[in-house]
């Protein structure tokens, strides 16, 4: 039988060259949270079906790759017109970490400094730079109600992001960051009623996009009063370089306590004074965050170079309790894996590659003897950490030893089966 | 909504103590077989259903775990009663392999040298130390029709053990050989027809368990003639200590090539020739590993202090040139990696953990000129290569201090409000 060559829709066989930009990157992340306590942890690709359609999925529930019953199971489920899968592949790595965490509270340090790193599945509609299995990079506090829990986060993907780049066009960034509850006090005092602010974040979250004509029409559209729209847009050109404190000191007492702008403040400055150089962190009162589940302060990272973000997260007190079913404060932070990826290869096809490998090339019919002498020779040339390959001499050997070249092995030598070492 | 807490069956979620182990081993495997120029490369999880029963995979093909079709595509097979999958999720690394040098083979290193390392799925009866979802860790060359591949792939491996289990009760290991042509042509020889040999290799595969006696016993009640049964147990009391072509002498020259034996002789002494001093190198006759499609030099590795087997693999010429639709000679081993974890888990557990970790337990309230402090201190000390986590300080600091020794932290400072650092 023949195979399909290529790989299922919308996924991605991961080629040598891109394979090792991956690794490379998930040893820098590895190697960074690991200096700031940070435990990884791994949960199954397959999860439970009533697990991941529990309604706290929002949109990925409807790209769900559902895995079928089987044997007698799956012949009942048919026979009745039942549900045929009980499982599905995840769609993120949030929902398992709840019921990781759940399981296991007690046996987990806390709080509770979590990595994840793996694949997940989305039957999204495949387009450039968007694949129904990528890697998702999760880093998470939980168990902490204290803003330890969001320096300790930005500290920690600032000095990943840093050795990443390093060096490189990439190098510079910007940490955005704000508070969600800044952010509803402003729309509240700009006289947004309470139940439509989410769609009144939808629409700012487009200020970048359309300018803030853009935002007003959308506005009206939407039926927003004029004047809210027109109160609200303004609040963004109040000075911002002063302190969050002074920056929220017209909201302060009214729909804001005092303490959530003093304690931005503080996390600024203590991440300003753990911070490499090439890091720029600011009060950003236009940051939304899509997701609505977040309670506190929240944060974006983006490459000055570019045009997207690379990381985003805040703060969620309420949704692992909801899913633990005991109240647990969380706060996260999800890297753009794949960006990183992208951004990395990028840069290395303006880089030549490393050449530092052996190939020792032995031709065909050489004897035992003469073989036992090569692959000591390789021993002791890898004991002493050299990268060697040992492989059999091809008739156009000048044709082979460029290959070899083009792939990093600056010393070829042949060996020929009459050849006395 | 509150979740199902359990994984799914026969799935495990990896705490931080056995994630460690796992990130070690895979890291150790990584760097032995980068030295010996193994690329890595991954494939999806998801594949083809058509791939995965093509038949090729015996009776991993009952195992597999269907992923359903969806949409539009999913109403359509229902309502035909077509079949309602479309893909499947992987059970070994071998058919992806193939389909990757099928469809990659212009651009990939010739002979391609293949890491592979990631979970595959089995929907087995969960038992002990048995998982539905598990790693597998499979290194290949295609393409390369001599020896060298057998060499490289046995020391190769031998080294990845060795630095794996140096200095412990499991660093002793015998890499058992044979070829799969001796097998036969034994066989051939003591009388049984051709066409049942493959349940001949069954039977002689239990000799370790149930004995000469036992396999006699067997080789009757399957319609064996005694005198053939008589005859091949007796070839293997014959004297192994030699090389293998004198072993082989009776053979050669009727049913067996002269070069057969000779080239295990070469492989023989080539690994030891490269070898580390806890391994053995043997000549083993009896071995026969199960799968069908090996065509000469086959290999098991067996740890000294355990009774089973920890790799194995060998040459398989005309399997992934089935696949592939070109002949493709080929040679691979395959890692029992979760065994390994498990002995390396037995084994850490007789360890103390490294201690050389720094907590700083910050007392809540502290003003945000002291937080700035303690953060811009655990920089500093991140800087040099320490360990160190910012955590609050707990009311029971007793307590919390003695757990954090647990978990490595062999400093513990607590920062207190008031405190004028």
């Amino acid at each position: 039988m023949k195979l399909i060559k290529t790989p299922v829709k919308g996924m991605n066989d991961v080629l040598p060259r891109e394979e090792r930009l991956r690794q490379k990157a998930l040893s820098a992340i590895r190697e960074t949270y690991a200096a700031f306590g940070f435990d990884e942890v791994e949960t199954p690709a397959v999860e439970h079906i009533e697990n991941l359609t529990g309604k706290e999925g929002g949109e990925n529930e409807k790209l769900i790759f559902r895995v079928m019953k089987r044997g007698a199971e799956l012949a009942r489920a048919m026979e009745k017109g039942d549900e045929l899968a009980d499982s599905g592949l995840r769609y993120d790595l949030t929902l398992p970490l709840a019921r990781l965490y759940a399981a296991n509270k007690d046996s987990l340090p806390a709080p509770f400094k979590a990595l994840q790193m793996g694949p997940v599945w989305r039957a999204d509609r495949p387009q450039k730079g968007r694949f129904r299995q990528f890697t998702q990079c999760d880093i998470d506090i939980l168990g902490d109600p204290s803003s330890l829990a969001e320096i300790e986060l930005i500290s920690a993907t600032s000095l990943m992001l840093t050795k990443l780049f390093e060096g490189t066009a990439a190098e510079s960034f910007t940490v955005h960051i704000n508070d969600r509850r800044i952010l509803r006090a402003m729309a509240l005092y700009a006289g947004f009623p309470e139940d439509r602010l989410d769609l009144v974040f939808i629409l700012l979250d487009k200020l970048d996009k359309i300018g803030k004509e853009g935002v007003k029409e959308e506005m009206l559209r939407e039926g927003f009063e004029g004047s809210a729209a027109d109160k609200y847009l303004a609040l963004f050109d109040r000075e911002r370089a002063g302190s969050v404190a002074d920056f929220c000191a017209f909201l302060t007492g009214q729909a804001l306590e005092e303490t959530v702008p003093e304690n931005l403040d503080t996390i600024i400055a203590c991440v300003r004074a753990a911070a490499p150089a090439n890091a720029a962190f600011v009060f950003d009162p236009t940051l939304v965050r899509g997701m609505g589940y977040y309670t506190g302060p929240i944060f974006e990272v983006t490459l000055d170079a570019y045009s997207f973000s690379i990381a985003g997260g805040g703060r969620y007190d309420k949704m692992i309790g909801r899913f633990a079913g005991q109240d647990t404060p969380a706060c996260g932070f999800s890297i753009g894996f794949e960006r990183i990826i992208t951004i990395l290869g990028d840069m290395e096809q303006k880089s030549a590659p490393a050449g530092n490998g052996v190939a020792l090339l032995v031709e065909n019919g050489a004897s035992g003897a003469l073989m036992q002498k090569v692959f000591a020779e390789a021993a002791s040339l890898r004991a002493g950490g050299k990268r060697v390959t040992v492989l059999p001499l091809k008739k156009n050997a000048k044709f082979q030893i460029d290959v070899l070249m083009e792939e990093g092995y600056g010393d070829v030598r042949r060996i020929y089966k009459d050849q006395d070492r």
